[in-house]
C-alpha cells in the first residue's frame, strides 16, 4: 500500500483521558474526525466526537479503561450514522503520543516488544506521563489486532542539541548513570510550526534560523538552525524555562533545598511548582489560564498586571538568548493557544524587540488562530503566527517510519 | 573631620579566614596594606600583610578567633616596623563585607544593634555567610571601641531590579512569608565595574546601559540600565545562573527533586550542586580553576572541552537576554579573575556576539588586569575589560554612608 493511502488514528492518551483524531492522508492530508473520551474509571465519563462536515454528538457512556475508550472510539468511528469508516479495516496504523523518549529515542519508533520496554525504562523521567501513553498502546495492541502502533515523542525533535546545550554542569556521572540532563519537550509542535514556516516563507527549512515560541498552558521555546534543534526552554523535565500556567519555569534549584529545609515534602514542593505557581501563582485569581489573567489585568489587578510583566520579560530574555545563539533569526514564530491568539500578548513582546530588528504591524498583528506575518516590511527579524497541529505531525511521522521500517 | 580624611579599614570575614585592606581616602584614594588571616581556629593558622610600598610579611601565630585576629591585624597595622599607622586612632571608620542584606538593606548601612539583628534575620537566606560576616564586626566592635562599623551588602546593588525580574513564578505568599526572590550577588564589583566604565568611558554612568560579567570562581551577568540593575544572573542564593568554577548554575528544579527522590539528601543535593559542580564537575580534571580547565582542554581533553564550550554558550546566552531586556547596550564588561585575566575566554565569548553589533579586536584584546577596549572601532556594542575592585568600593561605601549618617 502507498504510505499515501494510509488512514491513521493519532492518540494521545492521559492518565483518565483519551483524544483522538483519524486522518486521511491520501491526497491532501484529510482530518476526518476528531474527539475526546474524558473521565476514563471515574464518575460520569464524557465521550464526544466532531466529523470534518461539523457533525458531532456527545454521550456519558460506561467506561471502565483505555481498552473500553478504545472500542467506543472503534465503535463509533464505524457507526453507521455518525462513523467516518466503513470498517475498522481501513485504519491502517495508530500514531501514539509519547512524552519521554528518553535518549534512547531519536525519532518515532514501530512499537515492538523492545520499544514498550525502552518506553517503560523512561518512566523515571516522566512519571506522570509515560504510564498513560503506553496504556493507550496496550489498549490499541488488544482493540486493533495486527494494525501496527508508532510512537511519537514529544522529546525526539530536540534531539538533536549539543552536548553544550543538553548537558547540565553537574558531574558527568550523573549523566551517565541517572540521565540526568536537558530533554526539551512539545518537541512535535516546534517541528510542525518549523516546517509550516518554511512552507509558508516559501523558503527551505534548511537555509532557516527560527525562533519557535509554543506559548500555551504549558510553553517551551526553541532555538531552531536549519531544521535542527539547538537549544529548548524546558530541561530534563517541563518544569523549566519560561513561566507556565501552573508552572514555575526558571527558577533558583536552591529555593527547592530551602523549602525542604522549611519542613515541606518533595511531594508538595513537586506540586508547588508545577500546579500551584505560573500565572496562577503570581496573579493569584484563582486561574492561570492567560485569558482569565489578561481579563484582570484590564479590571486593575495589580498581581494580574505583574504575572503578565513576568511572563513577558521571561520570553523577551529567552527570544533574545536564543536569537544571539543562533547568530540572529529569520523568523519569531508564535503558536499555541497564547501564541496564535492573543494579539496582546505578541504586541507586548515584539514591541520589546527593536534591536533584534522586529517591528510590530499592528494591524497585520491583529490576527487569531491563522498563519500571517505580524511585524512590519522592513523587519529583518520577522514576527509570525503559525497554528500549531501536533496530531497532524504524529500522523506524518507515523506514516513516514512506518514506511522506513517496512522499506 | 571631612570625609575625604577618612582611614577605612576594611574587613571580609568569612568562617576561617579574615582578608584586610586599609585605605586613606583623602586626595587620591590610597591602599596603606592589605592582607590574610587564614586557619583561624585550625592548626598552623597563616598571617601575612603586604604594604603599599611592596614589603611584605608571613607568619604563623596562635589564632583562637576573629577576634585574635583582628587584634593581631591592629597590631601589625601600627607595628613600629612594618606598620602604616603611626596609631589605631587613625582608623576612623571600619568597612564590613556582608554578603546578604535580604530586602531589609538597599544600601551599605552604619553598623547598630537593630542593624546587626536585621543582618541575623537574613541568616536564613545566607547560613554559610552572614554568621563569620557577622563574627568580624562584633569582633571589630570589641576591638575598635568608639570606631564606627558599616556593613556594605553584596545584595544592595541589585534592590532596585523591578519585581518582573526579582520575583520568582511562585505563589505571592511564597515570597511574603519566607523572603524566596531573586536577590543578586556580587554586588559591589558590578557596582564598581560599572561605574569605573563610565569614567573610562568619559561617559555619565546614567546614560549608559551595561552589561558587566563577574567572571572568577563565582560568576555573573548584570544588566544595568543608566546606574540601576535590572535583571542579575544569580537568585535567591548565588547557586543560579552562569557555570562556576564548582557551581552548576542554571539547572531544572525538578534535577533536585528526582535526586530526593533517589535517596540523596537535601545536604548531599547541597554539595553537589555548590561544591562539585560547574567547571569541577564537568570537566572532571580535580579542579574548577579556569586556568587548568583551559590547560586541559589544550591537551586534547574533550571533557574540559565541553566544560568551556558550556561555560561559553551559558554565558552567551545570558548577554543577548540582557542586550534584548536592556534594549540595546553600549558595553560588555568583563572583570574578575577570569574576565581581567582570560583573553581566550574573552575571544571565545566575544567572537560569537556580531549579530550584537560586537566585533573582537584580537590585538587589543591581548591585554590582562588592566582596563582595556577589546573589541573593534566598528562594535555598536564595546567589550571592555575593566579589573574589579571590591575592597576600594566597600572603602567608597563606607565613607559615604557614615558622612550621610552623621549629616
Amino acid at each position: 500500500m502507498s504510505a499515501k493511502n494510509e488512514v491513521v488514528l493519532v492518540l494521545n492518551s492521559g492518565s483518565s483521558s483519551l483524544k483522538f483524531q483519524i486522518y486521511r492522508m491520501a491526497g491532501e492530508e484529510t482530518l476526518l474526525a476528531k474527539g475526546l473520551v474524558e473521565r476514563i474509571g471515574l464518575k460520569e465519563p464524557v465521550f464526544n466526537m466532531k466529523r470534518q462536515d461539523g457533525r458531532s454528538i456527545e454521550e456519558s457512556p460506561q467506561i471502565h479503561d483505555h481498552l473500553d475508550a478504545i472500542k467506543l472510539v472503534s465503535a463509533k468511528l464505524t457507526d453507521p450514522d455518525i462513523g467516518v469508516l466503513a470498517s475498522l479495516s481501513e485504519v491502517t496504523v495508530i500514531g501514539h503520543r509519547v512524552v519521554h523518549g528518553g535518549e534512547t529515542f531519536h525519532d518515532a519508533a514501530v512499537v515492538t516488544d523492545e520499544v514498550i520496554k525502552a518506553i517503560q525504562d523512561c518512566i523515571p523521567l516522566a512519571p506522570l506521563h509515560n504510564p498513560p501513553n503506553l496504556t493507550g498502546i496496550e489498549a490499541c495492541r488488544a482493540a486493533f489486532p495486527g494494525v501496527p502502533n508508532v510512537a511519537v515523542f514529544d522529546t525526539a525533535f530536540h534531539h538533536s542539541m549539543p552536548p553544550s546545550s543538553y548537558l547540565y554542569a553537574i558531574p558527568y556521572e550523573y549523566y551517565k548513570d541517572y540521565g540526568i540532563r536537558k530533554y526539551g519537550f512539545h518537541g512535535t509542535s516546534h517541528k510542525y510550526v518549523a516546517e509550516a514556516t518554511a512552507k509558508y516563507l516559501r523558503h527551505d527549512l534548511s537555509n532557516l534560523r527560527l525562533i519557535t515560541c509554543h506559548l500555551g498552558n504549558g510553553s517551551s521555546i526553541t532555538a531552531i538552525d536549519r531544521g535542527k534543534v539547538v537549544d529548548t526552554s524546558m530541561g530534563m523535565t517541563p518544569l523549566p524555562g519560561l513561566i507556565m500556567g501552573t508552572r514555575c519555569g526558571d527558577i533558583d534549584p536552591a529555593v527547592v533545598l530551602y523549602l525542604m529545609r522549611q519542613g515541606m515534602s518533595v511531594e508538595d514542593i513537586n506540586k508547588l511548582l508545577n500546579k500551584k505557581s505560573g500565572l496562577l501563582g503570581v496573579a493569584g485569581i484563582g486561574s492561570g489560564d492567560m485569558r482569565d489573567v489578561i481579563e484582570a489585568e484590564e479590571k486593575g489587578n495589580e498581581q494580574a498586571s505583574r504575572a503578565l510583566c513576568m511572563f513577558v520579560q521571561r520570553l523577551i530574555s529567552y527570544i533574545g538568548s536564543y536569537y544571539t545563539i543562533l547568530h540572529g533569526a529569520h523568523a519569531l514564530v508564535f503558536t499555541g493557544g497564547i501564541g496564535e491568539n492573543s494579539s496582546y500578548i505578541r504586541a507586548r513582546v515584539v514591541k520589546k524587540l527593536a534591536e533584534l530588528g522586529c517591528q510590530l504591524d499592528e494591524t497585520k498583528n491583529q490576527v487569531s488562530g491563522k498563519p500571517a506575518i505580524v511585524s512590519d516590511d522592513r523587519s529583518t527579524l520577522k514576527a509570525i503566527v503559525m497554528p500549531t497541529n501536533e496530531e497532524l505531525m504524529i500522523a506524518r511521522d507515523t506514516v513516514r517510519v512506518l514506511r522506513e521500517a517496512r522499506s
